[in-house]
């Protein structure tokens, strides 16, 4: 049987690994000094479970069963500025679901704590380079904001890494994670089993005028480079408003301005584009509006336009039996309180998906904040996901 | 006589403290080492015209001829990314004309070196302290945008500082400055008589709304703080259109996201806005609406509004008799191939004219272009500019 306590326990010993901020805030960024230490915790921890532990060479850590095995886990990297449980509690639910399985002469279970999925370099670099869908050599290309390649940063774990772990082994994979939004919340329900991920793109765009005096350079002669993102803000949002579904959401989360000085008509902006819905076909033409959108504002301000690289992920379904398996459970444990739902987050899953069927199991929220400091979820509803996450794995593996 | 050849060795010279980029641009902000070390050459300069220099407490570096004398300069320090004239034109100008005086035994002319023209740290920072528009120990509360003080940043130069300058000595000031717009470059002008200096407000506005998560948000519940300033932005270009002059100007030239993250819905916007006007009414009726839009706009997102203090100068009329003798020195060395004009620029004469009649006198601008490395003007203009300027100081003083 799991064992809520220890499951407890353990989640907050991880949390002390970059503990900063309010609340329960972590700061653990993938390849930190928080977040390999907490990643040596973790290997401590599968092998004491009685797990092989195989770190692969993108620094993910693998705690491993013997012959076939269900796999469970997430990640336990954060983000910027992160909560505790996003991605920790996938993983420490593993370690616990796996821990007491093997106790129990039960089934096989290894778990995993996939690296960068908060994406410093990419998006969810680590499953994303194991699933095969983006090769070590292209990954290694990849920058953070800071311009450090991923090749530099995988260095700082070289003195734990081995080979690739063969996804062969695995009969499935089910994670666990918050929901990070506020649908559970809200309805006071404690589990929500996923019915499919959403897909992603996330584009950098930057927009070039001429950089100028903010004195002497007439409205009508300049070509501002931040009055450029302003049009092309507002014009987005009323071109993407006849072809969105409420749950389709776009963000620009990041923007860099220069010379970024209050005196200077600004001659550049480069900020980020990200979008998501759970069709394919709606991405693509979200991708083409937001493009000619681009491409109409700068010309009519005499702005050039570049587009960075694509990063995306293609939406994905949810395995039947291992969803059947989750709602089972949910049922048996917390019967009339919980609901099917789909993930507007992208998650480590996402890439599994490529090799073994997938399924995921959320908990709510509170006030659906994530990605913040303040981010949590109360004892009650984290012990619920634990139970119905074990049963389901009963269920799939009598 | 003014010495042309010395005159433009002198500005080439200067350019060496910070030479940097392409073409002849400069990186030498105020109390940086490249401008520390600058005002010292300026300091042995002055000396070896005959002057007696003094450096005031906040840095500015003065050559003082002896009894009441005419006094002419700028500033030394540049942008983050200047050109080689934005300010030493007019300074290297008066150590010309001041060294020629001295030569032909002639007039008694002053000159001076103002610090943090540039505004690091408020705007035109030195001249206005020592015009006592603001009081030191205000000042020394300011900081620059990576948080340094004002107080700290002066330490740089405590072992060259002396006493105030007595501004009771000088009988007007006249700054030599390029025009720093299009205008005379466009007409083929060589000289421009500037008739005044239009105000200046400048204010840090901040958004602040709901960190959280870009995927899980949906668009409806989302307090997402660079929405924010995209809808402002915009609203307030409509808002300004009815009050505006075509020589009226706004612009937001420094924008700071956080946590400026592309997978996250920012949670908040520090932006600046600065507008200038020749019309101090104007500028009160474009603060009304600048803070009416961004508490509107606010209101209607969730987000919440905060302004920083606002930092400005009022607009000023050139002196009269100073104007006339520029106007007079123009139409005789270059007839035909001058204007009178505004300055949409602000400079240390504003501050100046709290205590002397002021005057200023402006030669082209290459394609308009300054506070870039590309700003330049030919060297026929600038030896036109430092013969009309002597011829304006000999007018004033026979």
């Amino acid at each position: 049987m799991v064992n809520p306590e220890r499951f407890l326990t353990d989640l907050h010993e991880l949390r002390q690994f970059g503990a900063s901020g309010i609340g329960k805030g972590v700061v653990r960024p993938a390849f930190s000094d928080a977040d390999v230490a907490a990643r040596e915790w973790l290997m401590e921890r599968f092998e004491a479970a009685g797990l092989r532990v195989q770190v692969d060479p993108v620094g993910s850590v693998w705690g491993l069963a013997d012959g076939p095995s269900l796999l469970l886990g997430s990640h336990s990297d954060s983000q910027p500025e992160g909560g505790w449980l996003d991605g920790a509690l996938g993983v420490i639910a593993a370690l616990e679901v796996a821990r007491a399985a093997k106790e129990s002469g039960g089934p096989a279970v290894s778990v995993v704590s996939f690296q960068d999925e908060e994406g410093r370099f990419g998006i969810t670099t680590g499953s994303t380079i194991w699933s095969g869908a983006v090769p070590l050599e292209t990954a290694d290309n990849y920058t953070d904001r800071d311009g450090v390649r991923f090749e530099t940063a995988r260095r700082r774990m070289s003195h734990l890494v081995g080979d690739w772990v063969d996804p062969a082994q695995f009969t499935g994979f089910i994670e666990m994670h918050i929901e990070q939004g506020p649908w559970l919340d809200k309805a006071g329900e404690a589990v929500g089993v996923v019915t499919d991920i959403v897909g992603i793109r996330d584009m950098r765009i930057t927009f070039e005028g001429e950089q100028n005096h903010a004195g002497t350079t007439p409205m009508h002669l300049r070509k501002d480079a931040v009055q450029g993102l302003i049009a092309f803000g507002t014009a987005l949002n009323e071109m993407l408003a006849p072809v969105v579904t409420p749950s389709t959401v776009w963000t620009i989360g990041h923007v860099a301005v220069h010379p970024n000085a209050s005196s200077i008509v600004p001659g550049k902006v480069t900020f980020s584009l990200q979008w998501r819905d759970s069709e394919a076909a709606r991405l693509g033409q979200m991708e083409t509006i937001i493009r000619d959108t681009a491409v109409g504002i700068s010309a009519n301000r005499g702005l050039s336009v570049t587009f960075g690289e694509m990063l995306g992920l293609e939406p994905v379904k949810m395995d039947g039996r291992l969803r059947d398996a989750l709602s089972d459970a949910a049922e048996a444990y917390v019967s009339g309180k919980w609901r099917t739902m789909p993930s507007g987050a992208l998650h480590d899953a996402t890439n599994v998906a490529r090799h073994v069927p997938v399924a995921m199991l959320f908990v709510p929220s509170i006030n659906g904040v994530s990605h913040a400091f303040e981010e949590d979820t109360s004892e009650e509803d984290l012990v619920a996901g634990l139970n119905v996450l074990d049963g389901a794995v009963r269920r799939l593996t009598n």
